[in-house]
C-alpha cells in the first residue's frame, strides 16, 4: 500500500501542556476518531483535557493501546527530554509511539535503542514512507473529491473530514485520505505529500487514493493552493495524482493575501475553481466544483448567513462554514450528482 | 549558494564502455566546456573518444584536475565494481569525485573511507544540497529565462546551453542554470530540481537563479512539462520560482503524445504558451514567450524548415531547430527586447 498506517487504539500523549492551543492534534484524534482513543496521559504539571480517561502507560498497554500518539507540540517541534522516559516505557510496553513534530524519534538514540530491542515502531508522520512511484496517470475506479484552497491553514482537513462523516451519515461510503501530518494522526493512515520529492508528488497521490469500488468516495485533504508561490507544486501534483471527480473550495472569510506572503493577493475563489479544472482535467476530463467551505470565524452569524449566501448566488454551488452550519448540502450533491 | 558547485578542471571517465550513446554526459562536457576538461580517462577495453588527450589519473592530479567526472552511465544506473579502483586512486590524488548515476557514491564503503581519509569529496549530483528555503515569491534583479517543453526529453537542456553561448556571443552576460544531473556536471554548478522535495521546488528554483546584475541573463534548464501526468509538480516549482521574464518553447516535430505515457496527448505549442504565461504571471506578470525550439531530427532539412517556417507563422514568434539551424533569432530577440 505505500500508506503510513498507525496501530490502534492509542494513547494520548499531553506531555506537560497548559495550553490547548498546543494541543491541537489530540484534540483533533478524540474529537474524529472518539472510538480509538482509550485514553489519554499527562505527565505532571499537565492539565490539557481532551475529556478520555486519564490511564498510565501500563494501565492502558493493559488495556490494549497499541500506539502512543504524541497529541502535542512545543513551538520549535521538539521532543522535550522530560517525556523521554514515557515513551520509552511505552516502546518497552508494546506500543508504537507515533509523532508529528520536527525532530525525528529515530534521531533520539534512546528510542531508536528501545525500539530495536521491542520489536515496538517509532513513527514519524512526516517522512513519507519509501518506494513511492511516478504518477502513471491511469484512471482508476470509485469517485474522488478534493479539497482546494485560496491558501493555506483555512480548513482544507476539517472541510474534508466533515464531509467524510456526512458522507457515511447519508448511507455512502467514504473514506478520509490525510496528505499532512495531523490529518495523518488523526485518521490513522495517509501520506505526508508536502515531504515526497517532487518527481513523485503525482504518484503518492495516486497511492494516497488507491482504485476502490465503483461506488466508495475517497475524501483528500487538499495542501496549499494552486496559486501559492512557495506550495503550489504540491498542490498541482496532488491534484492531478488525485483525479477528482470533484473538488469544494475552502476559503476564509476576510483573507486578502497568501498568509506570510503580503505581497501576494488570495485568489479568488472563481479563479481557483477555474485553475483546479483548467489542471485538474488533465488526468480527469470530468472535474468539477460541488460547493464551497468557508471559514467564517471574524463574522457574526448573520453576516456569516450571508456572506455564505452571496456566494450560493455567485457561483452557483452550496457554500457553508462547516464547524457552524455543517456540511451537509455538499454531501447531499456529492450523492446526488454523482 | 546552496547550489552544488564542481572544482575544475576536469578528467572525464569513460570506464570501458565503447557504445558512444552510454557516454552522452561526457561528451557533453566535453562538448560545452572544453575548457575545463583535461583530459579522458579508459579502462581496459573502453574505446568511447571523446576528442581529449588520453591520461592516467597519477598524470591528471599532476597537471592539475580538481575532479574527476564519471561520463558513463550503465543500464541501471550502478557504479561498477571495475571502476572502484581507479575512483579510489583519484580520490587519493586530491580530486573530487562525481557522478549523476543512481548509486550514491557515499553508499560504497571503500569510496567513503577513502574521502574520510583524503578529504577529497564525494559529489553525487542526484542529491539536492542541504537547507533548501520554501519560496518566497520576492522579485529579484537580473534577466531571466526558462525552456519549457510540450514533453519531457526533447531538448530544453540542449536549448539553454545553446542559448547561453549565443547570448555571450552577441555581446550579452548570461549564465546556464542547470536544474538536472547532467546540465549540473556538464555546466559544474546546479541543483536536481526534480530530486528536491515538493515543499521547497519553487525556492530551490529561487536559489539556482538568484538575483544579479540588472543586464544579467540566467538561462535556466527546463524540466518535465506542465501538462506532465506525473511531472507536472517540478514544472510548476521550477516555473515560479525562476520568475522568468520570458520562455522558450521546446518540442520534437512529430511527437503526438506524452513518452511513457501513451495516453496522454502532448499539448500543443500553443496551450503549453497559454499554461506557462497563466501560472507564471504569479511570479513575473510581465512573463511572455520568445521564441520555439523544435528537435527536428525525424525531418529533412527541407522539411524543417518549412515546419519552422509556419510555426513562425502560427506563433508570431522566432522558431528554430538549435543544433540544425543554431539559435541566433531568439537570442537576438532577448538582447533587443529586454
Amino acid at each position: 500500500m505505500n500508506q503510513i498506517v498507525l496501530r490502534s487504539p492509542y494513547l494520548i500523549f499531553l506531555g506537560s501542556e497548559t495550553n490547548p492551543t498546543y494541543a491541537k492534534t489530540g484534540a483533533g484524534v478524540a474529537h474524529w476518531r472518539p472510538e480509538d482513543c482509550l485514553g489519554q496521559f499527562h505527565l505532571p504539571g499537565g492539565s490539557v483535557d481532551l475529556g478520555l480517561p486519564e490511564m498510565t502507560i501500563e494501565q492502558a498497554a493493559e488495556a490494549g493501546a497499541k500506539s502512543l500518539l504524541i497529541g502535542t507540540a512545543v513551538v520549535g517541534g521538539a521532543i522535550s527530554d522530560s517525556w523521554l522516559d514515557a515513551l520509552e516505557a511505552a516502546l518497552r510496553s508494546g506500543m508504537d509511539v507515533v509523532a508529528g513534530v520536527h525532530t525525528r524519534l529515530s534521531d533520539i538514540p534512546r528510542l531508536a535503542q528501545a525500539s530495536k530491542e521491542t520489536g515496538s515502531k517509532l513513527i514519524d508522520v512526516r517522512v513519507p514512507p519509501k518506494g513511492l512511484p511516478v504518477g502513471n496517470g491511469k484512471r482508476r475506479s470509485g469517485k474522488r473529491v478534493l479539497t482546494v484552497g485560496t491558501d493555506c491553514a483555512l480548513g482544507k482537513k476539517y472541510t474534508a473530514l466533515a464531509l467524510t462523516d456526512e458522507l457515511r451519515e447519508q448511507g455512502a461510503k467514504a473514506t478520509f485520505r490525510a496528505s499532512g501530518q495531523t490529518g495523518i494522526i488523526i485518521s490513522g493512515a495517509g501520506i505526508p505529500i508536502d515531504a515526497v520529492v517532487s518527481d513523485f508528488v503525482s504518484g503518492a497521490a495516486e497511492v494516497l487514493s488507491p482504485e476502490n469500488e465503483a461506488d466508495h468516495w475517497d475524501v483528500i485533504e487538499g495542501q496549499g493552493s494552486l496559486h501559492h508561490p512557495g506550495y503550489a507544486a504540491v498542490s498541482v501534483g496532488l491534484l492531478l495524482g488525485s483525479q477528482p471527480d470533484a473538488f469544494v473550495v475552502c476559503h476564509e472569510a476576510g483573507r486578502k493575501t497568501i498568509e506570510g506572503w503580503p505581497d501576494y493577493e488570495l485568489p479568488s475563489i472563481g479563479e481557483v475553481i477555474e485553475r483546479a479544472i483548467e489542471l485538474g482535467r488533465r488526468t480527469n476530463p470530468a472535474i468539477r466544483p460541488v460547493g464551497i467551505s468557508v471559514n467564517t470565524s471574524t463574522l457574526s452569524e448573520e453576516q456569516a448567513r450571508n456572506y455564505l449566501d452571496a456566494l450560493e448566488q455567485e457561483y452557483d454551488l452550496p457554500a457553508t462554514d462547516p464547524i457552524r452550519f455543517g456540511i451537509r448540502a455538499i454531501a447531499q450533491k456529492l450523492v446526488s450528482e454523482f
